[in-house]
């Protein structure tokens, strides 16, 4: 049975549109428990919006994102546009602090109504934090940010899963040479528009600057839009040097997608099917474990048993689906 | 139809469980590359193997993971044990230098009949590289070999992945404290059984030593076995300092496991179903990928118009398989 929108859910999305920013934090915060009964709104409100543009940043820890981001921001706001912040947090037990000061760094636009700061963590649940992030983006974007701006530190697996939500990727590294770029994992690297070299005071910037620029023109790190050579800007966020060019680059990034209707048709379908992805191994998932009737313990069993074996069991699966 | 076993099947078998070395190299290149015709060959490995054990040595970059590696090969050795180690490369396209050194350090066993070692990078390929890790430890698991070691670089989702095919597991840290400590996230601690603080002769060790043991009184890292509390041991792999300790410890996790069943039987289980999980997912990918009609490709577009949502479409396509 397909249940209709309910009063509530249109009361939600206009309220939304409006830019009711509590309601925004709240649903959220629903959003992060994984409430599945929130499916109707949010597909009301995907349909609904989108209209705002996504940004990610990503790069290892300290880096500077969270200085960097703080600068963006206000670049952004100098500029007359709104931002919302959404910063996916390591699910390390023992990184509360220092989150704790990344986000007071953030206090700065606190009093400001065009700025919206938001983090999520991922409390162990890696495999789930993707698919909430992608759900809390979908809240964000039915909001009217001009930019909504998603943070993620670390350069693992789960947050090259969470920048694929982006439309712009930025990458920031710092000036520490060769290992450095090694930290960033193949993955991450091919789906950054823009490479970022924070800190440009320290003496190797420049070498990490000359190191990326020549990745990219050596054609060793490919972007899947072959039509773009992803620029290498250096900043140093704690004073705000080069920042202003960073969000250039965006600007310019998005300008590249207008001018190439076929390569913004291409990314949009990557992004939902990534999206769509996401959201059908989460129901899978949920189907898998609402099976208490113990026969698969049993299955289990024989595989560990050696009586069957591993592939055999998991086609059986897949053929009961 | 269901193949029957070739006789080249059976001759393989027979040959890796006599030890041969070579084809068991060549099959962990066929199980690298992903050949899906290997099925057969899997499963009947894995209904005559596993013998052997399987223990999995993680933790962050720096570590001294391969130094520690080396000399935990050295003392199985002087055990009369034979060690085949498989050793799981991040995916950057830069470090192929460092992984170059990892791999020599290891030379020193190079003329030993008594031990194998064995890289495997990911390339990028993320999601499958814990498949690919499963598939090469049935290999491993159906040659005699008394220790297969398996080894992760980082301490990402992948990582964790691939530490649930290990049954047990050895968290490296080096000495420094809360950071460090940090860099261990939620996912790997929790299925670690025995914890290393490595660089003993580090002016911090003694603290992360404490620091660990103080987690572990205290319970902030509960270990899925009740029965046990991960005991800390502090090694200089350099020089091989408490690494006959560590094999003790690894020693001591069998035991309690030989003297507890009904925590055997539930860690067993687990790995089969992580590994079961695993294969379902990829054959899953094929399935979803082998559909070439351009009638997804029509509907993702949908989404992207906004005229339906990724929510609908991944529902439409659970209920199409």
């Amino acid at each position: 049975m397909k249940r209709n929108s309910s009063p509530n859910v249109e009361a939600t999305v206009r309220a939304l549109s409006l830019g009711d920013v509590r309601r925004c934090a709240r649903l959220i915060s629903l959003v992060e428990r994984g409430e599945a009964d929130l499916v109707p709104l949010l597909q009301r409100l995907y349909r609904a919006g989108g209209r705002g543009r996504t940004v990610g940043v990503t790069g290892p820890p300290g880096a500077g994102k969270s200085t960097l981001v703080n600068k963006l921001v206000a670049v952004w706001r100098r500029r007359g546009l709104s931002v919302a912040v959404l910063a996916i947090d390591p699910s390390s037990p023992f990184s509360g602090g220092a989150i704790l000061g990344d986000r007071l760094r953030m206090m700065e636009h606190a009093c400001d109504d065009g700025v919206f700061i938001r983090s999520m963590a991922s409390r162990g649940h890696l495999g789930g934090l993707a698919k909430a992030a992608g759900d809390a983006l979908i809240v964000l974007n039915a909001m009217p940010w001009d930019i909504v701006l998603i943070e993620t530190v670390g350069v693992g697996q789960n947050e090259t899963e969470i920048m694929r939500h982006a439309q712009v990727v930025i990458l920031v590294q710092t000036p520490m040479g060769g290992d450095n770029i090694q930290a960033a994992k193949a993955g991450i690297i091919e789906i950054a528009d823009i490479f970022v070299v924070n800190k440009s005071d320290h003496p190797l910037a420049d070498q990490t600057v000359r190191q990326l620029e020549e990745m990219v023109s050596l054609g060793n790190c490919v972007h899947p839009d072959r039509t773009w050579l992803q620029p290498v800007v250096k900043t140093q966020a704690t004073n705000g040097d080069g920042v202003g060019a960073l969000v250039d680059q965006v600007e310019r990034r998005y300008a590249h997608l207008a001018a190439h209707p076929e390569v913004l048709r291409l990314q949009d379908r990557e992004r939902a099917r990534h999206r769509i992805g996401e959201i059908f191994q989460d129901l899978l998932n949920q189907r898998m474990h609402s099976n208490d009737e113990g026969w698969l313990d049993d299955l289990i069993d024989s595989v560990v048993a050696r009586e069957s074996d591993p592939y055999a069991l998991a086609r059986t699966l897949l053929a009961r689906l």
